[in-house]
């Protein structure tokens, strides 16, 4: 795979063509702003600009990288315009309800469902950068519907920029990925909003509210979107909190030493920049 | 003020004792480890290192940065042997109850309460670094039993060494560590012991969990001294994240538009190292 499509250059399709260039890739970048394109030409994000999304009829890869709430609409404006061989993949960040829509899509299109983990709480093509990418899970979501040769072409292109792949089902990523990220942003935003008084807040506050600086619209979509696994999670979250509350002593601090533990693990598969 | 005990040359004291020295203080580090000492002496946490905790007598300010369950009874060994006009502070993290013990020090002690908000999640002088301590907030916690001046010159110290002064009641210390701090490791204990599989966990996981990985048997304690607070925090918060869990549409972008916005408002306020 020589030459990849990327529509929509924000943070995300931004940092992944940053990352693709530094790998040798010629990067063909979409986006309707010409002003983004610009920008993501002059931070090395493409080789090929272009406001028009027909330019993806050459390339072999095609990265659909525009927010939650147009990527089924784009997705249906591209696939007549893709080669027959073209692989078709997405970066948003609940895929249940997008990989059966991307499924139906009427012509025959070889798409796998993708879902990058990096990114700050920042957005747009001046917050891309490679060095997000690097290390980072790509957890590919493929479904019944899902040529197996095209997720085996994805996750060595995955491989070969340098993020760790994953397989996971569509209901299960939306699971785990309720747990690891969706719960724990509107944990922030909720932490954020109780907080009556900031004057003295540290380290702690200033990481457990990161995410909550995160763009309200993208959210409010996302939550929209997997609001049944967010929900599921937070009552195990409510639940699990209350018992720490009412632990003590030696109970207390061999609780919290399996979360250290847990925290630990999680560090030794590969972390994320730590 | 010239020249600066501190007791106890963990993470805390150790960064205090490089910020003081780069401010031109004169430190002596008082441990009862050997080995702490000559890693605070390489790293340049200290001028003069001792294991006698007397060495304190002719210091001008002594900062006792000894963890929390060990704060009282080392107080009441280095009262005795104070200057006349020492300020003594401590570090810790919980001020009502520690703050109660050290105003009842027998001896005459200019004692004010204080509680530098920095810090990892990992301990020990090996973790100690200057840069820490710059830009985050202290808070002094004057009793009714506090002699004005002294407070006044803790505070100038503080400034004098690039950290944020802010004065509080203990007990609203307290009530405020309790939302900005402790509650948040809780939640950060509580996020990574309920999270089933991590590989597909990012940034959001990597920040929201960063606390968990802290010292148990420290956290045991200060969750015990606080715990009244903590609960009500932890209220609150479940209060909040239920509500949000409800809201759809328009009401739930304008509500994580406010968290938004109430992350601004800390960042705009110096925030901590972002």
């Amino acid at each position: 795979m020589r030459q990849i499509a990327i529509v929509g250059l924000g943070q995300i399709g931004g940092s992944l063509g940053m990352a693709l260039r530094a790998h040798g890739k010629r990067v063909v970048g979409i986006d309707r702003s010409p002003e983004v394109l610009e920008t993501a030409r002059s931070r090395g994000a493409l080789d090929h600009a272009s406001l028009d999304l027909a330019q993806v009829s050459g390339c072999e890869v095609v990265v659909l990288a525009v927010p939650l709430d147009q990527v089924v609409a784009v997705a249906q404006q591209v696939a007549p315009l893709l080669s027959a061989d073209a692989l078709l993949t997405d970066v948003t960040s609940v895929k249940g309800p997008i990989v059966r829509a991307l499924d139906a899509l009427r012509a025959p299109v070889r798409f796998v469902g993708g879902h990058p983990m990096f990114g700050t709480e920042k957005q747009g093509i001046g917050q891309a950068d490679a060095s997000l990418v690097a290390g980072a899970p790509f957890v590919l979501t493929p479904s019944g519907a899902t040529d197996p040769a095209a997720t085996d072409e994805l996750e060595g292109l995955v491989r070969e920029i340098g993020m760790r792949p994953l397989r996971l089902s569509p209901e299960e990523h939306d699971h785990q990925v309720a747990q690891v990220s969706h719960l724990p942003f509107l944990v922030a935003a909720a932490l954020a909003r109780v907080t009556s008084d900031t004057r003295c807040a540290g380290p702690t506050f200033r990481d457990m509210t990161r995410v909550a600086a995160s763009p309200p619209q993208m959210w409010r979509d996302v939550l929209a979107l997997n609001r049944h696994e967010v929900r599921q999670a937070a009552r195990s979250l409510i639940e699990e909190l209350q018992q720490l509350l009412e632990l003590e002593g030696d109970a207390l601090e061999e609780a919290l030493g399996e979360a250290c533990a847990a925290r630990e693990r999680w560090r030794r598969l590969g972390g994320t920049k730590l």
